[in-house]
């Protein structure tokens, strides 16, 4: 397949899609990053990279964090972890306390906030302490990627700290039903670097290619999980990778995929590639506009959905 | 692959778990069925059957009538039936309100109660009357399933219109909200003919090949909707066929899939196979207990999962 | 106290909230009425009644009938009622699903729309047939008012009955929930009589004698019930009388009252007087708005709040 | 009326509900008072006390202060207080998020624990800081109860502050709607001072004398706040002055009366008498048990109920 002259096809395809989405502005730093970004990155299992766009550009990858968060915590702490956090679709909005209440602080999944808060939290008890958890963290990223470099942006952190009521609210309440071992103001110091973690598309679509094989990496065969595992991880990341959204991705993409309000996506083709892209203006529903329908036009122009 | 000698071993294995479930009890008919039934079969898309167990037994097939009723709705309605129903999880049990009344009266997806309900009024609406709606819905179940036989059971039917409450209140509600053309009473009484289809697994996983391939019969070479439209039914499988289950299954098995509370479920292996389970005792989700887990055990032997 | 010359000025000071409101559309019948038309009627412990405006008019007392027939249901069936409504707010609007379905179909109160159908439900297994259970209601707004003249309007019953698809929900909600005796349809035919009751303010404020003394009427000498429950439905009324607006009802007029969405209100100055106002435009809660201001002047005015 | 006499009869008939009930156990210092203690106390308009039981001992009077927090903010800020939090019932438990959520952040009303946040967030606003704040409370309640002593427990604030995680999760919930001015840790702090305030009976019924009578103490003749304002507070406290149990507290007491988890009760006679019971041990709504049961004693002892 000639990747490269699809990557510009859809380069070519979305230009009219620019302006009708809007840049998150919840924190005032995410809200300054310019518009008109767009990159898309595509990893095959041998290491073989197509790009397009401005593939070098790194960004916040947010809740994409979430996907090696919860890779990372299911090897250290193991299949106890779905006792405090469960494996639906939440149906609902990624911030909502409702359904939290609801459920006695019991998360719906990892990849909404407050299942991700549980996920952190349960790496800060396997880890200890706030440094070396990052650093695992950091470390596995880096590993997956083959990218040393990559790091968080702490004046990022800072801000999602200092807006950070509704996580705070999110962590509160599990606490207060006894699904934190660790104090919220302690998980959420940890968390908001996690989110505020920088990579370009190069780095993520990279980074897929364990959840494309078979949890190991094809290229530095370094093992990160299990093949059970990664079905698993991929089936999460289609049935509830884009909050309220997720039947949508599906429906349109039909690609396990997982999207941050920074504006980036990646997606797994399994056994054959891991995909990114990079678009800031997002949709109603916190999914990057622009990103989302890179990936339908990829799917419609190479059959590779997985339904 | 051996499929005969996998179905024999996954009809061992799942003997253990008889008695752990409960056969459905809402309505009398159902509750008399035989709890140690089971059955399992396979259709490749060459037409070549395997089975085992008990698959001549035919059963009620329940909700698996709604993957069907939404094909012919697309076929006959188009896309406009987006505007009456959505595409996403419902994260609640198939028979809640509670969300319908917040979303004003427009279902979360065609395979939750009301979506399905909704489904059967725009098949009405095309088809004018009941009589021929039904007539319609049984053509494409016995085109598909290659069975001109396949017939309703009329006794299930009036037992499910006489304890039919809840689902007389979903439909009211959606009446409230102008989201019925019909009156619910009409719609109902066809509703519960379409559920009260009788099939054994032999016809369901025979029915399935027009979702593994294209859209069309790859043996009969019918062609019942397109390569796009099959995707979408796959995905929508995949994110909602099992209720507040849907991501416990996609994160078990892997597969496409719909299940019915007669105690039948279908999935679909993209572009190799269809399969059919039957067992009617039920899990606390109203999903078959052994059903789900021959699945599973199908999907992990012969690593057949999408993900 | 010079009532008449409060009530003339009363009807002075909400002149200028004409046009304010709307008047209720839900059914044909009714959005056709006056908006204009304005009454009030006061009536003494010795029957002395004060009246301004159209107080010869009747029109559709709707949701008062829920205090006349929850009066009659605690006669004939007693405190067993209480568990099949409750006494609590609901602090949602009056034909909210939601909370009916998370409480397992036990209504919130009496007063809200649930509830009154479980109370004509209740009246109906007491006296056995429709016919009989209208009857007894009527003898029994017909003696509480002294006027044998009272009766309900056929065309505004069927109107309603063939718009009444959200309380057809509701009913076959609490039926699937077992907490109906009667099937829905039975008991919705003669709800909607019970709501299509005529009456004018001087009708509706007599009628609150016995709410106002200790059960039984001080004039007629009729007994009614006891001085035990009719102060709990007063307290009923207060806390419950006005959907999600009851609290604002209480925080203005401070007495104990209910409204119906005909535009009429009544409420009861405990041991001194009955009053009743009408005007049809209604605020966004669904109770008159000119009623309401009406009631706040008088309380003000007066100081005959219970608080 | 014999009061003393009255209250020796409520004190031998409560006994045999010693046991029934369950001490509040969320923090450990409420979890060790003595479960048997029991005291009730009246006090007239021109001062008369009637008391019976431990009428000494002082306790945590937590949700009470609520009713003085609420009549100073509404002295020091006005009606724009209604702008950030609502009069109507909440119809769920004290400290639920989730009517806070569909509400945007603005609370039911005064009496529930976020409304209670808003309120002390207010007073905080107008007093600049933390120790002026918490004075100023003081004292108006120390002017109330005519005491001077009236301070709190800073151990049980301690307390409460170190497991607050439901309140921390209401406070940054309101935050992220910015419906708080201040961060929420620092109005909590002040917050859980306000709750551990000790009083004992004879304090809180010489207390509500200001709501019995005109906004001003009929002894002292200082003036607190107006009559139209007292009304207001009054009714507030029948609607909702009981979390999820108000309706049933206007059923079988009728008066206004606000409960508090430390197992204190006040409720008004308007114009007659403030009464104070005290009672730890709680019934599932986190009521005093036998407070309550003592209070409707009382009513129907005396037939003082409002209705």
């Amino acid at each position: 397949m000639d990747y490269q002259k699809i990557l510009e096809e859809i380069s070519l395809e979305i230009k009219p899609l620019f302006g009708l989405g809007k840049v998150a502005n919840y924190i005032p730093l995410l809200s300054k990053v310019n518009p008109n970004k767009f990159a898309m990155a595509i990893t095959l299992l041998d290491g073989t990279q197509y790009k397009i766009g401005d593939s070098n550009e790194v960004f916040s990858i947010q809740s994409i964090s979430k996907v090696f968060a919860f890779t990372l915590a299911l090897e250290s702490y193991g299949i106890k972890l779905y006792d405090r956090v469960g494996v639906e679709p939440s149906g609902d909005p990624f911030n909502s306390l409702i359904q939290l209440e609801y459920e006695k602080g019991i998360p719906r999944n990892p990849f909404i906030n407050a299942g991700a808060i549980v996920i952190t939290d349960t790496l800060l008890k396997s880890f200890k302490d706030d440094k070396t958890t990052l650093n695992k963290l950091l470390e596995f990223i880096r590993d997956i990627s083959d990218n040393k470099n990559i790091n968080y942006d702490s004046d990022i952190a800072d801000s999602e700290m200092s807006f950070g009521y509704k996580n705070m609210a999110l962590a509160n309440l599990m606490k207060s039903f006894d699904n934190l071992y660790n104090e919220p103001i302690d998980v959420l110091k940890i968390y908001f670097k996690q989110c505020a973690i920088s990579m370009n598309v190069k780095d993520l679509s990279r980074a897929m290619l364990y959840l494309v094989h078979n949890g190991s990496d094809p290229v530095t065969k370094k093992e990160f999980t299990s093949l059970r595992r990664i079905k698993r991880i991929n089936s999460l990341m289609l049935t509830c990778g884009h909050y309220d959204a997720s039947g949508e991705f599906a429906f349109h993409v039909g690609l396990p995929g997982k999207s941050g309000v920074g504006g980036g996506i990646v997606a797994v083709v399994p056994n054959i590639l891991g995909i990114s892209v990079y678009s800031p203006e997002l949709n109603s529903h916190g999914n990057s506009l622009i990103g989302t329908k890179a990936l339908e036009l990829f799917t419609t122009k190479t059959g590779l959905s997985i339904f």
